[in-house]
Formats: C-alpha cells, structure tokens, sequence
C-alpha cells in the first residue's frame, strides 16, 4: 500500500547543546522530524539517506510510527551530521559543524518507491533536485508543498524560482520571504510569493507562531507559551509535518481545515521543543494531542466584541 | 464630572524618522497615545506636564476626543521632546536624543484634579513618582495598572518592586519582562510577576502581539498584519489606552473581558502604526473600530479539532 504523505528531506544525527543539555548523535533531520509529526494523522513514506553508520534505533522508530522506510536509502558513507547550539535565546541556532556526507550524492526516487503520493513534501534540499523530484512523477500530487532556506535562496535562486512555479504551499520563515521577495512588509512579501507559485505560503516565526496566507484571508496560529522548553531543533519540520499530515488526511484546502491544520502543526511543534530530539513526539497519544490542540482554542479564544452603535 | 479612567505620563514632542518618512514635532508621548485610544471606550483625564512651547493644536486635539486635560500642566520650560528613528527592522527605535526639559521637575498631582478614579494608569515614568501618586489618593482606585522600562528596572528596581505590590496589572515587554525578573521563558517571567503584586501581565510582544497572563489562564493576541505600517511610535502606548479604556469601561476583569480588551488593545495599535504619531488613531469612528475587531476574529478562529478515537 502507498503511503499518502511522501516526505523528501534529511535524515540525520544531531549533536545539539542547548542551555538544558547537550545530546549526540540524536536522531533527526527534516525528513525524521517531519514524519513523525504526520504520522499520527496520515500514512506517510519518506524519501532519504542514511550512512552505514545509521543505528538502529532510528529505523525501529520509523518502524514503530507506522513510517514506510523504503525510500530511505543506505550509502557505504557516512549519515550526514549536524552540530548546532542554542544560547539563552532559543530562537537562532548557531551552527558548530555540517558533515553533509552521504548527501553529498543523494539523488531521490520518489517514483520508484512511491510512485502516486497525494501529498509531496520536498522538504528542504538543493531546489534542483526538489525541481528533479516533480519530474519524475507522472500524476502530479494534489498538493506539493516545499521548504527551503536562505542558502538555496541566495545560491541557487533560478532553480528554486522554477521549482517554486509547481509549487502549492511553501513554508518559510520571516528572514527568507523577506530574503526570497526583496520585500520588508510580511504581507507584502506573501503576495510576492503568491505570484512566483504557491497559492498558500506558511510563515512560520518560530516561539511567535505562524501565518497563513491563502486566497482571500490570514490565520495567525500562535505558539503555545510553554514553562519548559529544552531544545527547538526540528520544530519548523515538525509543524510542516502535522500541517501536511492533518491536510492530507482531510484531503481539503478549505480555509477551515487550513486553520485547523496550522494549529495541528502548532501542536506537534509545541511537544517537540518540550524535550531533545524526538523525544518530544516520537509516543504520544491523541489523547495529549486533542488536549493540546483544545489548549490552543483556549489560548487564542475571545468573544465577539459588540461594540454597538456608542458614539463618545 | 470627574473622568473614569486617568492616565499619567508623558506629553511630547517628537522627532521621528522611520523608512516611510520623517515628522518634526509630532504629537507624542505615552500619555498622549494612550488616553487617545482610551477616549473611545471611556471617559479619560491625562496628568502630565508640558512646556511653553506645546503648540495648541495639541490641547485641541485632546478636547476633540473629549479628553479631560485638568491635569495637565504647563510649565515655563520646553516640552519633552524625543529624537527616534527605525530601520527597516521597524521593531526597534534607536533613540538619536531625548530632552527631558519641564519633565525633569514633574511632580504630579493626580489627586487634586481626579480624586477617585476607577481606574488608574501609571504610564512609564520613574517608579518613585508613580508610588506617590499611589500614596495621593485616599481611596485605592479599582484597577490599578503600571507600565515601566529597562531603564526603570536597571537603576531603581526598589522603587519599582514596591510601587509594583500596589499594582494589578502590568504592561512589560518581552526583554524588560526578562530583565525583571531573570528569567529568559517568558511562562516563567508572568509567573515571577505574579508573585511580586501584578496579578495580571499583559507582555508586549511588538509585531507579535501581546500576550496575557492572569489567573489561570493565558490568551494570545496577535498583532494585525499590515499591508502598511509607516511608524511603530506610541503603539505600546495605544494597545495599553485601548485595553485599559475597555476594562474601565465594562468594569469587569473576567477572562473574557481581558480577551477582550486585548483585542481592543491590538485594534487601537494597528491604527496607530499605520500612520505617523497619532494621525492612524485621532479619528477613528466606531464603524471602523468595530471592522478592525472583526477582522481580529477572521484572523484567529479555528473550527474545534475533533480528533476522536483514531489510532493510527
């Protein structure tokens, strides 16, 4: 059976500090983060590499999420590494150290393994090899979502422009729509984007939430304001991942479930940063899930303000 | 009749010069905003002092939003004048020169002019003068509301500590509220508030919105995304007017009356940063106020997530 949710990104093993702890080779990458989010509401395949020195424990998670791992492929290399580390401020990670490694030659078959997905998520990577990606399937996905980064956008901008043509929903953060469009203005910047592609374009701004911008509205997802945060890393990956999944189960765009599916994203981002790694997400259960996305409605509820006809 | 709601702190003149333009002397200062976004939902008298050179057009706009203006003084000196500029980052003023002038002998008197307010506003000024204004009045007001600095907190943390046991709510922002207290997350800071008087804590968040802590419960108030913003000067100041105006004016601080006039708050300061000083706020009608709070509501609802059962 084909899974309906398609995620092409990294695997990885992260050395993270964080002023509440360090971990090593801490599983990760965007592909991981993103479908382990997704995983508790669509089937989800994911299209990666990993190195011979890949532990076990990072296929048995996959295994235990219900993840189709035959797109994730081994290479005789190395799995790629990232070394980062967080100050107090839990906003900007400064990285220490990327081994790119086994990346280096990654070339994706999304169609071979998974030749029809509903939902393609090209995480992000070299925007030439996302372009390659959509070229190999012959049915388009109902929806193509795309991340990138300020690298991609400043060294390959051509490449992203193009692929940014055949896109639906890009996800990208403050700094890289102001970097990607030239403009200052956030609202501005989305309808920037809107005309190079993607008709939906989610902001995210990391612990002040996200924006959605579609056709005809915006939604402001908060971030959850949570007394324990331990370690942001893979939190954007997965708010995509509930996004995309919630999305993907519902199989509607409707600006209904685009809300919905912005705070489901809030929500797995708000139990990844609770711990390190995925340890904020790898087990939960709908029941910590629902209770979450209810605490959203409670943070963000307000009755309608009737303020009459009362002229001072 | 004596005003409702009384607002203490600054009437200035200011220098602003942001990417979109530059005024010179503009109508400014923490009092200003404030009781001008106030006036809309609540009588307002204002105690500050200006300076012989205060032009009229400023008194007159004061008593064309109805703004009881017996507490304000003139004094033989200038007027506070303020020198700012933004970059395109609007987020940030850099002060260029701040000229203290008549403000440096104000000795308000609150109690002559408005003996019992319901509610008393305490805008930013030094911590030991808004304590004596506390002592003035014989009768504690109903909601007793506080705004401070970093300057404030770095050079008289005793005053302010102390002024802040006789204090309901508090408007800090984001670094102030951690420099307060030494505690980066935010959920913590609130918490540390709480326990030094404050029992309510509305931390400003700039573009982000503003977040309420109070008695169980938190609420997050996004910001407007603006197609225009030309100048950020007096938005703290009008969200506090606006917040404070409504509190006073339903006299009830339930939660939903504080989401309430949080979203009250963000609607006068999305006014107020889409135009030079106070031209986005002096003329408002209800009709417009009344859309802008409707549109807060199109920004932030949600259908109810309901997950079920369903294991995956």
């Amino acid at each position: 059976m084909s899974p309906n949710l398609v995620i092409v990104g990294t695997v990885a093993l992260d050395d993270v500090t964080t002023p509440f702890g360090t971990v090593n080779r801490a599983l990760g990458g965007s592909a991981f983060y993103g479908a382990i989010a997704a995983s508790y509401w669509t089937s989800v395949g994911i299209v990666a590499v990993v190195g011979e020195d890949y532990p076990e424990t990072g296929l048995n998670l996959l295994a235990s999420r219900g993840i189709d791992a035959r797109g994730l492929e081994r290479s005789s290399e190395k799995t790629f590494a990232w070394t980062g580390e967080y100050s107090y401020d839990l906003n900007t990670a400064i990285t220490r150290d990327t081994r790119l490694n086994c990346l280096l030659s990654f070339d994706p078959k999304v169609a071979l393994h998974y030749p029809r997905p509903e939902t393609l998520f090209l995480a992000n990577v070299d925007p030439e090899i996302q372009g390659r990606i959509l070229d190999q399937l012959s049915d388009r996905p109902r929806l193509v979502a795309l991340d990138t980064m300020n690298y991609w956008i400043e060294s390959k901008k051509e490449a992203l422009l193009k692929v940014l043509r055949r896109t639906d929903l890009l996800t990208i953060n403050e700094s890289e729509a102001r970097m990607l469009t030239g403009e200052f203005n956030l609202v501005r910047a989305a309808d920037a984007i809107r005309k190079m592609g993607p008709k939906i374009i989610v902001l995210k701004k990391g612990e002040h939430g996200a924006l959605v911008f579609y056709e005809g509205g915006i939604f402001a997802s908060p971030a959850m304001p949570l007394e324990v945060v331990k370690d942001p890393t893979g939190a954007g990956d997965s708010f995509a991942g509930g996004l995309l999944g919630y999305l993907t189960r519902h199989a509607k765009l409707s600006p209904e479930f685009l809300r919905q599916a912005a705070i489901v994203g809030s929500t797995m981002a708000s139990f990844c940063v609770s711990d390190f790694g995925v340890a904020g997400t790898k087990e939960l259960t709908m029941d910590q899930i629902s209770r979450r996305t209810g605490e959203f409605l409670d943070l963000t509820a307000f009755p309608r303000i009737d303020i009459g006809d009362r002229r001072l």
